[in-house]
């Protein structure tokens, strides 16, 4: 027994297998555990996982941190790269996008609204969303509207506290653009020989001129400045159509309708009534015709999703027509993915997202303040602090958009003397401003944001040191 | 050494455990390394992983090849039910759509070209799209386009031979009814006190008419029958702008503009010019204007992404600033989408999908007018075989519609007679046509084809035995 008991070598020899055989078996097991626990159900992917791995190696592409390259690139075929190239934010460049270009223009000039990309790229995992190549193919139903979507957007509204929606109607649209011209349409008297007059107050957003003036109805047309038609006498007998932008695109003003009466409708722009451009009051907008839109919420102007929150229903039987038969409806795409973020927004009752936002745009604000304050050049619009009613505290101002006005007497053109500067902002009189104004877009890239403070610091060195010649080229990226 | 070697019962039972184990290693091994080579490259998904897993999980949702679970769909709250419901066909019911609804109306009235999505789900892998948090947040460029996807669509319409798009610019937008409207505005004279006319050939898509009207401009206005104005004395003082949709809908026929002239233009509807629908000719169509679309290529209606191949550089600017002014640009997520399903299509250079698709509308053609032939009270419009220069062989019919109509002259209402049978189609009077008339949808799904051949049948069958009552609720359901 004592001799059988004895083990030989042989035996050592499968022992010493058996134990890290064991060990991997272990491995595997628990590693495949912990996979499926990744997401609740035992889940082996199939027919998903190309197009996953697919978006991950696109990710995956380094591009220095001033660029990304996208799932629709385009590969250079003259490189004979197969893979979508780095696409590389405004004067960088190089395959990487890790260098600088010399005499590059600033672009400070559209709302496109990237300071929330890094928000998105934290949260990789619960913002993806995948499109099977059956997802609802068909024309929506007679309402054109995600059902899923329009709950979220309602509980949003709900948690931020920024517009009324109960017993409120809410019409989606290809941005909120389309549901301005779809509200103008809607609130244009519809049996009336004299069209109605869509008027504003300067500065306002330039496109609601354009749009109005191209789209040249029988209904309707540009009637310019609001307060020009509260003393004249041909108003109580013109329909009014009233745009009012709050925040206001430029200047972040919480403004409010100039006229009234019974011949005059309001339409609010509220695309930028959000926590991270203003305080939110206590009392939630509750006005006729709110417009909203995913771009100043989520950042994602390029899904050209928004809505409207209306009061009447014949308004919005109105826009559902002017929705209808101008596009037939809103992508899927846009709606499934814009339930995605909304979803992602919800979270942690909006705590996470909207402070990002805040804490981007109020640092870019005061950075801003800081490089100008020196300068008796340039002075930026005033906005104070206020007492915001979903962060429930006081807090600073933190606007999407610099309203820069230059002082000097000479300066009349201020973006030519910016433009000598290499920054392209937007003139003041594409908002029916003077041309003394420029407004500059803080709602961008960080580089575009650095980049614009490190030549308005060169600006305002000049103003001290007028020999200074303002470079082109001798850019340093921010980190 | 002999008792040595003897291999004790100990050593045994390790071996026993051995053999296994290293079995178990071997078929983990074999499967990583069998999921590596799933696509290109080895990866380990991360952040991707919980959105291909939901999408898998909700596909796996079964309905009983009656209806869909969507990935935003939403879960009745009542049911305490988490996951999206089913969405059924219409006359289908129940949790799972496996019960046929009685007394219900069959619906062939709109255009929903669901006759493709056996096909996608046939192509699950090929066709997915993952959407990161992150991708292309920004307004795109100048032109609206991602540079991928145009491409993409140039070589499909090179392969199919049924457009020029060579030196000739190419305009994206929300769906082709958006560039109707864009090139309508385009070609609108710009500076002329009399606004141009939107002409027409009856049968005509009735959404020319009401969008046209809707629309009411400074620039145009519908002006009805082309063939009106050949011989009218104004014809020459006013500016014509005539839209063809070739092939027709409803009727399909390969139709020409009517009008010629220096002040006429023509704008080409080619939504349905592709394999599916018609024999495509040798000469590639080579208009002024042409539309495109997603829905009728590849079936995608809900995405409205369209195309127009246009000639001239102005009337191209013109329609790029139209759909800036509108709404901005078309939604990143459709054009991602497009690009991935444009990339299926091109597959077995076009075969794979075309085929699919002229197989399954022939079929739903032939089994139609099989119906028919027994009868004297219904007639369908006469379609030929041609030659087809993408297939290189004579085909017969494959029209997306069947204009119907009634023979009788009682049957001056031909819509509601089929409305007593329960089969929703679209009136006559929409097409600018008697309501002798009656459109019929054959591009839906196989359910809505199968529910109207049946109903069909019966009302056929009606002819031979008037005392047939047609009892609304006996659906037998097609395979």
């Amino acid at each position: 027994m004592g001799k059988d008991t004895k083990i030989n070598p042989a035996c050592n020899v499968v022992i010493f297998l058996l134990v890290p055989s064991i060990i991997v078996n272990i491995f595997f097991i628990l590693r495949d555990h912990d996979e499926i626990n990744l997401w609740d159900g035992r889940w082996q992917l199939s027919w998903s996982r190309r197009a996953a791995v697919e978006a991950e190696y696109v990710a995956a592409i380094s591009c220095s941190g001033h660029g990304k390259a996208y799932l629709d690139g385009s590969p250079s075929l003259l490189d004979g790269n197969k893979s979508p190239p780095c696409e590389c934010n405004t004067c960088f460049g190089g395959p990487d996008c890790s260098q600088i270009l010399p005499g590059c223009v600033v672009d400070v000039d559209s709302g496109n609204p990237y300071f929330l990309e890094p928000f998105w790229t934290e949260n990789a995992e619960s913002s993806a969303v995948l499109l099977s190549g059956w997802h609802r193919m068909g024309y929506a139903s007679s309402t054109m509207v995600t059902e899923e979507l329009e709950k979220h957007i309602r509980e949003l509204h709900e948690i931020v506290g920024n517009a009324v929606t109960k017993e409120r109607f809410i019409v989606f649209g290809v941005g909120s653009i389309q549901l301005l011209s779809a509200a103008i349409h809607a609130l244009s008297p519809q049996n009336s020989s004299s069209p109605a007059r869509v008027v504003v107050s300067v500065p306002y957003y330039g496109t609601y001129k354009s749009q109005t003036d191209y789209f040249e109805s029988m209904k309707f047309k540009f009637g310019g400045e609001a307060s020009l038609w509260k003393n004249n006498s041909d108003a109580n007998n013109t329909n009014l159509i009233e745009l009012v932008t709050s925040p206001n695109n430029p200047d972040g003003q919480l403004k409010k309708s100039v006229l009234h009466g019974p011949n005059v409708k309001a339409i609010y722009d509220r695309v930028y009534y959000w926590p991270h451009f203003t305080a939110i009051d206590s009392a939630p907008a509750n006005e006729e015709v709110m417009l909203f839109s995913l771009s100043k919420l989520t950042g994602h102007a390029g899904s050209r999703f928004g809505w409207a929150v209306v009061k009447d229903e014949e308004v919005y039987q109105r826009m559902l027509t002017h929705v209808s038969l101008n596009t037939i409806g809103i992508s899927r795409e846009a709606q499934l993915r814009a339930l995605q973020l909304v979803k992602v927004a919800l979270q942690g009752n909006g705590k996470d997202i909207f402070e990002f936002g805040y804490k981007t745009l109020s640092n870019r604000w005061e950075k801003l303040n800081e490089t100008l304050s020196v300068s008796s050049r340039f002075s930026l619009q005033k906005l104070g602090a206020q007492y915001c009613s979903f962060f429930q505290a006081v807090r600073g101002p933190s606007p999407g958009y610099a309203w820069l006005k230059c002082e000097r007497e000479e300066d009349k053109d201020c973006y030519a003397v910016l433009e000598e500067a290499n920054i392209k902002g937007r003139r003041g009189s594409v908002f029916g401003a003077e041309e003394r104004y420029v407004r500059l877009s803080l709602v961008r890239s960080q580089d575009d944001f650095d980049l614009m403070i490190h030549q308005l610091n060169k600006l305002v060195s000049q103003e001290y040191n007028p020999k200074l010649i303002l470079e082109p080229g001798t850019f340093v990226s921010g980190s």
